[in-house]
């Protein structure tokens, strides 16, 4: 393969899968996969198992020399040790991650939060390395952030900062995972909408969503079905995304006034459905943030969304 | 005066006052004068005074050559151009201090944020540079914050990164001066305690205040009357001061889970009061926050505490 000198391998390690893709430099994916994988094993057999993939895709690609691993973890991560202090979706604390795989894998590897790698891939991609200070915010299952302050990933004193997702807007609300009240996650994330949703549903507030839940066995409840109900006119499915996006507005406004970045990129799946939750957002964000740092920022969703954390991996090389 | 190659003039323009300090680059305080100033001539014929009392403070103080000055205003401020584009505090709109000043003074001026000004101070003075990455608080009549990012004054993309007080904790709280809802400011500032404190008075919950503020007319309705009373068994002060620290642990949970930094340093009048703020501000700190980085990081108030705004001006020079 040419210009083999430029190209890493990604890796996003997520709780079911495993997603492997082979990056440029500038960004493109030359060959990607994703095939599950599960951590009940010890973590020593499964980081081997995970090594012997990484191989075999390489081989396939045909690719003999890559620049760097780079991996994507959820969970407290020591960037610097390349170790997994703790991930809940592996199951994993204290995993000498780095230390394994170099026993199998004679290459750089960088490791990192999941949520700093796809802010790395929406600064690389969807900024396209052309501003100062971006904030990218990861609306899936959870809510996870990452930053980069002065063009490079920001990750704080211990290799955490950037839990925006547990950034309380709402001090005596809704009680988080984390052990807090009223975080983002709890009320943006996809398993705080369809806790939301739940109590609607138990009401009898929700006819339709009701009524699309009970039409199809396969259809669960989740923000694509919330979606599906309120663009049918559902109220408390409308008012839901109103308010979801209304409290993305309040974190917004805080990320605004305190870091003031040039661009926010929202990605993640509760993003995809678009004016529904920006809209709401982005009222609330005009009016509440101060007005200088509020006119800089330009508030978006990714245009590579799902691709941003195996990108992201991939480029933590060329930071 | 000797070395003197190793010293600059600080400056802090209150809205009352006009500081003024002859400040080493180790941050020892050789000379200092506070006099009152207003700002209702027209910004050039103010800037104009400044001048003067600047080379009068000089010339007393012997320093025939200062290294730099270093300014800090409240308000909005382009440190790139040395543009103040609003401050209320000095009525202020778009004036070209660093512009104005040259024209009297042939000399590098250098104007921050004030706020900005006491994190630098924070930094020198009670971190002695000694860590990566501070958050400094100013809890007066408003709220101010600066953030020291891998030991450099992160100002973001327009200036006016590190806005603290006006992060919302409370989506649906107390509105706030900025128009926002719920902002540290309009509960851990001195406005928002006063506030609060006088709903409780027209409502007759805070007998010991109300006596405390009829014993003597010169007591005024402040953190400081407020403390007298909570020390003196007020139930309505008491809880008053354990809600504004756990507020100020919400804001502090949220920038421990998104900045992650070594130290957070507390500074401005609210302060005073100590272990009746502190106290419950660590504690919902320690019941809120992420462990890795809540235990990390050192929660203080400033030993340096009012001069750390002038201190810090004149040391922007090293930053």
């Amino acid at each position: 393969m040419k210009g083999s000198k430029e190209i890493a391998l990604g890796v996003d390690c997520g709780g079911t899968n495993l997603k492997l893709a082979l990056v440029r430099k500038t960004g493109e994916i030359l060959r990607s996969r994703q095939d599950p994988i599960d951590y009940q094993e010890t973590p020593e057999k499964t980081v081997s198992k995970m090594a012997r993939r990484f191989k075999a895709f390489l081989k396939q690609c045909r690719a003999a020399h890559v620049e760097s691993i780079g991996m994507g973890v959820a969970g407290d991560i020591d960037q610097a040790k390349g170790v997994v202090r703790f991930s809940p979706n592996l199951g994993w604390k204290n995993v000498p991650l780095r230390e394994l795989l170099s026993k199998e894998i004679d290459q750089e590897i960088l490791i990192d939060n999941d949520a700093n790698c796809a802010a790395w891939g929406a600064y690389c991609l969807d900024a396209k390395r052309d501003c100062e200070n971006l904030v990218c915010l990861t609306l899936g299952t959870g809510v996870g952030g990452g930053l980069i302050l002065n063009r490079k990933l920001y990750r704080g004193s211990t290799g955490s900062a950037g839990e925006l997702g547990h950034m309380s807007v709402q001090s005596d609300g809704r009680p988080c995972k984390c052990g807090s009240f009223g975080c983002v996650e709890s009320m943006v994330g996809a398993w705080g909408m369809i806790e939301i949703a739940e109590e609607g549903l138990q009401k009898g507030l929700a006819p339709i969503l009701e009524k699309i839940l009970r039409r199809s066995k396969k259809a669960r409840l989740s923000p694509k079905t919330i979606e599906e109900a309120a663009l049918r006119g559902d109220p408390y499915c409308k008012q839901l995304w109103w308010d979801t996006g209304q409290k993305l507005g309040c974190a917004l406004t805080n990320i605004v006034n305190v870091l003031n970045p040039d661009r926010i990129i929202l990605c993640g799946g509760v993003c995809k459905v678009g004016s529904l939750l920006l809209d709401p957002a982005l009222h609330t964000l005009g009016a509440r943030a101060f007005k200088t740092p509020a006119q800089r920022v330009k508030v978006t969703i990714s245009g590579y969304n799902e691709l941003l954390g195996v990108v992201g991996a991939a480029l933590l090389h060329w930071e």
